[in-house]
Parts: structure tokens; C-alpha cells; sequence
């Protein structure tokens, strides 16, 4: 069985949020540059400091730039979607987004918009790499996590307790602006890039919606449709 | 002095834009897999094809992953920013935004919200490089683009013209929600990942809004802002 991952963190805000955020072991810190603060935060942690040459820790570099600093950690916790359930909910579901960029970025923006959980396929892509967390700059060390066996069978859950499901769908006859579901308990569904939600999770979401768009492009990128999506949800829940 | 360039253009989807919008000339396409698509739109426009081995593509390309897909043509046109001002314009303005990924997403983002236009400064990443159009996925082909010696210098021409300038300022006391200016003549200013908007900059601006933001971490990707920002207008703009 696949887990989250998330045992080896590259890059230097990643690093810093997971030796803020104390959520996990982190076993040590490798650095082959100077850096006060990620000194200062590793000795409050007790946590080892191994300095190291760049070439030791570009070997060692599972990311494109990890800007001389990565860390060893236990794995991210995994949290039960059934306690990801309230009345406050507000989720991201992201059922196939496969690229570590956009996944990383989706994470980050899901945290900054005020989402309390996300939600990703055990059997595809669940899996935080190195380069996920580091697009993620630390979001993964605060935001609760779920991996579920399918997603249709998750959003069952979720209508069990309560929570509608809105999926991004580029067709769809509503707007992402008459979002009027989004106050309530709300979780929010991203398909692959490319092509979409699939036909069985699009068929059990309670909404459809998509962001109104210009021009002779095909379509947005699917963290910058989270993006827009998240922080409506987020506008529409303010004061 | 530094042109726009775009004379090198890679990946699928932007090598696709670049024939179907026939603004520039192209001078050969060049091939290493199977595209029927972009065949017949290379014929059609009577510009050569080259079909070449994988190694020789790859040696030629200076993106991350052009796949298989990579054409020469014409530099990209610049659109002198007077002819950008008017009634409906609504503008990205970008300075010090120089990450291609970032700058690229941009593009494309600001294409599909509507947007009339991007402003570049000329002495800083104004160079659209085969990364930046690849991220961009052909709006670069569509969307007019001014590079301009100065930012605050390019705002005075702006305000001078009727078009109001908003910055985008994680310290601002506005919310981007409170935008009512959005349906007037308008430019969003944003500034370089980290840094934010110079000093300069930011004291020129008619108007600075902050996207509010939850949590611990610091602030959004710059592309992520600019998708929220940039959907914000388009949603005070429709109908």
C-alpha cells in the first residue's frame, strides 16, 4: 500500500516549515550552504546538522534545485477523511493531478486559502516527493492530508456527513462565481490536467462549475483553476 | 538593447498556437514524433517541417521537456504601450517576474481572464525564452505585449491615458475583493517573487490590494496571485 510520503524535504522553505511546524521526527538536516535561521531552528529541534558539499547534497537531491538544503523526516500522517468532516469544512479533492509542480502549488494554495484538508487517490500520484513538498514550500507540514481508496467512494463519504461536492468541469453551465454552495461545507474537485474530472466522480459531484474564459486557448492550468476556484470559496466565506 | 524574442518555440501546445495564429512567420518545424495535428498546420501555412532523430531535437531544444515538437520563426511583435490604453484595457503588468514557469503561467493566465495586454520591462526578463512560451502554451502568440524601459515610467503614460494601476501588495489594507475599479481602464501591477513591488513602484500605484490569506506561510506564488487577481477582475467585468 502506497503511503504519503514526504521522508525526504528539499529546498529551503520546505526545510524551514518542517522544523517550525514540529509535526514530525525529522532525523537530520544536511546543509551546503550557510543559513542562520535553518542553524538555529535544527538546534532548537534537537535534530542533527550535517554540513555537507554541494556535490554530497546534489547526489543525495531528488528535486530539480534544492538550494543546498534537505532534510530527513518521518512520513507524513496521514488523516481520516471522516475527520476531515464538520460544518467548517472546506476540502480539496484532487483526483489525478500528477505533475509534482501543480501538485505542490495546488497544496500551497489550498493552505493560503483557508482549506482545511485535501484529499488525493491512494493509487495515483498520492505519493509527496521530494519535489511536490518543495513546490509545496511547507504547506504539507500544516495541511491535513487524506489518501482514500477511490474518490467516488470518498465523496459518498462526504455526502454522508454533510459536505457538497463542487467539481471544476470546463463545460459546465454554472459559474465558478454563483458558487452559492461555498459557505457550507464544501469540497472542491480538480481533475488531471489534460482531461479532466472523470465520468463517474463528475457524475456523483452535487455542482459542476467552471471559471468563465477567454479567448482561443484551450484552458487554464489546473493549479491556476485551483487558484481561482480556492480564493472564491475563500471570498465567498469572508466577514 | 533587448528584444522580445520567441524566436525559438517548443513544446506541443505552443509550437500548435504559433501555426493556427499565423502572426509571425515561421521559418521550419522540426519533428522527432508523430503529429498529424501540427503536419497539416505546418503544410497548410507552407512552412517547412524537418523530421529529426530524438538526440538531434533534444541537443537543439533549451526547454525542460519540449516533446518532440520544436519550431523557428519571426521574434514575437511588440505592441507599443500607447496603443494599449483604451476604454476596455485591462493589463498584466509584471515587473521583475523571472522565473519562466511564473512568467510563462502569467501569459496564459492573464489571455484567458480577458486581459488586453502584459507589460515587460525591458532590462529585466522581458525575454520570452523557449521555457517562458512553452509555460505560456502559444498565448504568447495572442496576447499583445509591450516592453517598456521603466515601469513607473510606463505608469505615468498609463495615468495619463485614464487607466488606473493596482498593485498587488501582501501589506495592503484593501482587499482585492474591494476592487471596484476593475471595471474601469485598468492595469494589475504585480511584482518579483519574494521581493514584491519596489518602492517606486508601489508609490505610483492609484490603488493596493492584498489577497487575504490563512495560515502559517508566508505568502502566495506569484502566478497563483496573479490567477486570483487577474479572475477577480474578470468576475467584476462580466456582464
Amino acid at each position: 500500500m502506497k503511503e504519503l510520503g514526504g521522508e525526504q524535504v528539499e529546498g529551503r522553505r520546505a526545510v524551514r516549515e518542517l522544523l517550525v511546524a514540529r509535526r514530525r521526527r525529522v532525523r537530520d538536516v544536511w546543509l551546503s550552504v550557510e543559513d542562520d535561521e535553518l542553524m538555529s531552528l535544527a538546534e532548537a529541534g534537537n535534530v542533527a546538522i550535517r554540513r555537507v558539499s554541494r556535490a554530497q547534497l546534489d547526489r543525495e537531491a531528488r528535486s530539480d534545485a534544492p538550494q543546498g538544503v534537505l532534510a530527513h523526516a518521518a512520513p507524513l500522517p496521514e488523516t481520516p477523511l471522516e475527520q476531515l468532516c464538520d460544518p467548517a469544512t472546506f476540502l480539496l479533492i484532487l483526483d489525478g493531478v500528477t505533475d509534482p509542480q501543480n501538485l505542490g502549488a495546488l497544496l500551497r494554495t489550498a493552505l493560503l486559502a483557508g482549506a482545511t484538508g485535501a484529499v488525493l487517490p491512494r493509487h495515483r500520484a498520492a505519493h509527496i516527493t521530494p519535489s511536490v513538498a518543495k513546490a509545496a514550500a511547507g504547506a504539507v507540514e500544516y495541511l491535513p492530508i487524506a489518501v482514500v481508496a477511490g474518490i467516488p467512494s470518498a465523496m459518498r463519504v462526504l455526502a454522508d456527513r454533510g459536505v457538497w461536492t463542487v467539481g471544476l468541469d470546463a463545460a459546465a453551465r454554472h459559474s465558478v462565481w454563483d458558487m452559492e454552495v461555498a459557505t457550507a461545507a464544501v469540497a472542491l474537485v480538480l481533475g488531471a490536467e489534460g482531461s479532466g474530472l472523470s465520468r463517474l466522480v463528475r457524475d456523483r459531484c452535487d455542482l459542476l462549475v467552471s471559471i468563465p474564459q477567454r479567448g482561443p486557448l484551450d484552458s487554464l492550468n489546473v493549479s491556476a483553476a485551483g487558484a481561482v476556484a480556492a480564493f472564491e470559496v475563500a471570498r465567498r466565506r469572508r466577514a
